[in-house]
């Protein structure tokens, strides 16, 4: 192999045009092998080999930064300096993260996963070398989907006006995860189209030098063009225009579905990662599509990632002008939901846990403040093995603290159906629902909870001395650790469904101190700031015990599950030990 | 007075070209008039009268929706749709808010008050609009300043694309609260010299149709270019050039000093709100100017709030290049400081607590999960008679809450200066500090404590049975309780400054047990989420009793600091009641 011989960027440059391209044939078929078993990015890595061939041919890095944008496209970066093994040797395949990593060497400067942050970091990279009178490149490389964000417009906007070198490489490959969004998609286009010298141009009107690639797949072509602006000494937009799953067909095809795949995807020659069967995804989607028909005022919104949510091609195609994707543009996504709902429409918003605070100001301000009452689905939120830039553990404490905001947490089908039809219902507030993140449980019976007596919790359990409150996902941790409670200690523990994590249940909760000593609080998310420190407070000058079980404030990452849930002690057992200490 | 004969848009087409100038005139006189009074946003307001009236003369509100951006600008429009007698009966004077306000009437769609929303809100009324069948014209209309936030890049991206009637107008008077700061600008001034003919132009590449209104303040021009798009079937951008404090000399030459006024400013000629004597504003920015001229990678930034934190002109020009002001870009704020400190300067960034959220998810990514050591101070933190839009008792559970944070609350001057000399020396990690919102206090002796050892509070008084702890602001309030609790019920009570509020002293916390029933928090700020709730879960499953000060979660408006410390119980002799309770 020719990547035998690259063992640092220095290495491509003792290689010939041929042996170039050869490398990128190379580079492309190891990442088909290892994503087939490990699963991750596809597409984005598949297209941009030769871009980043020809960055490391022609900067100096690790003197050169490069800042990587949301790390999708990090892959054949992390091959070229020093990591290479991570793609070679199956049985160390796992030993990279997929994410840009400083921790793995100087080549990674900064731990990235959310979107649209190279330029503004590479906006302080920068200056940073100014102030300090050093001389390097610094490069940011951004793709399309991710320009459409917040973060990286501001980051442009003020990038163009740092009157020295700053290089942003724009990887277009007309697609973000699902297809584009926004006016500035049409401009990309429109530069593709007049070879880049039409004189209405975004980054130029920004007032950036701006150069087009237009085969950006060919490493000659972008080595000529790199060449041009190394030690530029202004800054420059190069617009580089590569094939999205390049080199495998499928996903050349079906560039969303190939965007990430689950391990053994290509197997099955679909990278289709919406699952089958009977799921919290499914019936919400059942939901979602007979009420939209029902109701024409009805209208679904995301922020670019669809798939999330189960929201593949077809389900897009029958909601028609009821589905609005806004691109990455979260805090559009929610400011947008407020007013459709404030203007009669009915919203039905979804977001990944992990993005929530990508969107903060415009819970608080346009949604909550003016009370707007739409329904927001909270996906993915919980504890979980997930690399440290995409944990889904801060959702409750953010959207919880908020006024006037609803945030409900079910527990089973009938819960969960009852609390999104009241929802869509009310014309009162913003309601939020956590969608439950673990397999779908079914009591049989429908859930006639009149949702809008707020923060009313439920009893499923008559007990006493112990009472047990099982937030959404750990419902059923409660359930567990209430039986082995009574076959370990002999205590019939009263079971608490909360449904509500916005406000306290006072009469509820004032009426436990009558038989019992403790309380417990579960939930699947950080406890700093979240549903049971609420609780703690509530029962703080009584003689109430209370002991509060959440993750601790930490960004973990890729830790297992099993791991995080014995460090966290959310285990019956272990439960039921601290219990015997407090009470006993 | 001409303005007798409108009570409602529709009457200025009783009026002719003269009548409306003169009503213009009025209109201007009676907002200096006011303002001089009451403060409040002082240039923008003067800029856009006739923008105002024009937009009313052509367009049928509330029939056609009017979105304001920020709300600095809608003090005109309040004066013509039924609302002026709160510009000229000075005891109507603070009747209506300087805000836009629904409460107040149906000409108003939205409660808003940070900026950069008006774009985003007003896809999302059209959208409902075209879902509903309707026909009416959505205008937007958003100050220069405004268009560089994150929300309204995305809102302009993707109301590029609603194929619907959308009109975006832009008021361009050449200046943000300071100087505007972006490429974005560079753009707006080539587009007011070319006549807004050149093809280079910002707006077009996003796909909007463009016009532009060079004399903003001429009525006559705006009625002719704002009828030529009432009705238009695609969105657009009418450019209007206007002069920011028209009318008033000295805000017209200082644009930036007259962008809000304090009551009476213009009587000293001066709309200066930069105050004198020491303060912690003051002993801020010597400590900054002293320490930059040390150490040239020490940068100071802020988001286009500089007034905020006393950095007038001279501080400014001083600084040089160790100054950025990124405009409104709060989002890039954070993360060009985070990446200024990854490369080797010294950041110490800047912003009002009430804006902590318009950046979170950069706070959690680009900050705290790369570790960046900078300084990041957190001004105007507390509970206060502000507007609904403007409060500022969230930065607590907002930024405590976010693992690798370190969040201090320094209660007098030498700690403070102490935390901050530590926080902008170290290398380890991000450190935020709550700047004192109160009179400042000196000890006159140094504090030499190492911060670097994290989460220790200090004991001020060793008492017994009852504990305070007080956090930064409340500082005092926790001596004058422990002092009353003195005199009325005889017990000397232990005081606590925690100083840090991202942990809990676990040792001290423990050690109180011995000797102490109860526990008493107060801050400044959200109960929910914040500093008191992680003592209550703490102190959970012991016998200590815990009482947790603060505010509730409650958007309030308007409401005096009094009755809002009444309401929560903040005041020693509240305070003390509720301990007789809990330990007698």
């Amino acid at each position: 192999m020719i990547l035998d011989r690259v063992n640092s960027p220095i290495d491509l440059r003792q290689l010939n045009s041929a042996e170039l391209e050869t490398l990128a044939e190379e580079m492309r078929e190891l990442i088909i092998k290892k994503v087939n078993v490990t699963g991750g990015h596809f597409g984005p890595n598949l297209g941009i080999v030769e871009t980043t061939i020809a960055m490391h041919y022609v900067f100096d890095a690790p003197n050169d930064k490069f800042i990587f944008d949301v790390s999708h496209q990090c892959y054949p970066h992390k091959m070229i300096t020093g990591r290479k093994e991570g793609f070679i040797n199956p049985e160390m395949y796992l030993k990279y993260t997929g994410y840009t990593a400083p921790e793995e060497g100087e080549y990674d400067l900064f731990k990235v996963g959310h979107t649209s942050t190279s330029v503004s970091l590479a906006c302080g990279v920068a200056k940073a070398r100014d102030l300090r009178g050093e001389k390097y490149n610094v490069v940011a490389l951004i793709g399309d989907g991710s320009l459409s964000g917040g973060e990286a417009l501001e980051g442009l906007d003020n990038g163009a006006t740092l009157g020295t070198n700053f290089i942003v490489i724009v990887n277009d490959n007309d697609q973000s995860i699902a297809e584009n969004h926004g006016g500035l998609y049409d401009n990309l286009k429109f530069l593709r189209d007049t070879d880049g010298k039409a004189e209405c141009n975004f980054f130029k009107a920004l007032g950036y030098d701006y150069y087009l690639v237009k085969e950006g797949n060919n490493i000659e072509a972008l080595i000529k063009t790199f060449n041009k602006v190394k030690d530029i000494n202004h800054p420059v937009v190069v617009h580089v225009c590569t094939q999205k799953g390049k080199g495998f067909k499928l996903a050349e095809e079906n560039r969303e579905a190939f965007h990430w795949i689950l391990p053994g995807a290509l197997n099955e020659k679909s990278g289709d990662v919406y699952g089958d069967g009977e799921g919290y995804t499914s019936i919400t989607n059942d939901f979602i599509l007979k009420k939209a028909k029902e109701d024409k005022r009805i209208i679904v919104i995301n922020a670019g990632t669809p798939g999330v949510f189960g929201w593949n091609k077809t389900f897009r195609e029958q909601l028609g002008e009821q589905y609005t994707d806004v691109g990455i543009a979260e805090e559009h996504a929610c400011a947008y939901a407020s007013a459709l709902a404030k203007s009669g429409a009915k919203p039905i918003w979804a977001v990944m846990s992990s993005f929530v605070q990508r969107t903060y100001d415009q819970l608080s301000q346009d949604l909550c403040l003016n009370c707007s009452p739409l329904t927001m689905l909270v996906h993915w939120g919980g504890i979980s093995s997930a690399d440290a830039t995409h944990l889904c553990t801060f959702d409750i404490p953010l959207i919880k603290n908020i006024p006037n905001m609803v945030y409900l947490s079910p527990t089973y089908k009938e819960e969960y159906m009852a609390m999104l039809n009241w929802s869509v219902v009310q014309n009162e507030r913003p309601v939020a629902i956590r969608v439950p993140n673990i397999e779908l449980t079914s009591k049989g019976e429908e859930d006639n909870t009149d949702y809008s007596v707020l923060n009313k919790y439920k009893v499923m359990q008559e007990g006493e001395n112990v009472a047990i409150l099982g937030v959404g996902n750990f419902y059923p941790l409660a359930e567990q650790t209430a039986e082995l409670l009574k076959t370990k200690l002999g205590i019939k523990a009263t079971i608490i469904n909360p449904r509500f994590l916005t406000g306290v249940d006072k009469e509820l909760m004032e009426s436990l101190k009558s038989n019992h000593k403790l309380v417990i609080t579960l939930e699947d998310g950080l406890l700093d700031g979240g549903f049971g420190e609420m609780i703690s407070r509530f029962y703080g000058c009584s003689d109430m015990k209370v002991l509060n079980y959440g993750s601790l404030k930490e960004f973990t990452d890729r830790t297992s599950l099993d791991e995080l849930h014995t460090r966290y002690r959310l285990k019956p057992e272990l439960i039921v030990e601290d219990i015997k200490k407090v009470i006993l």
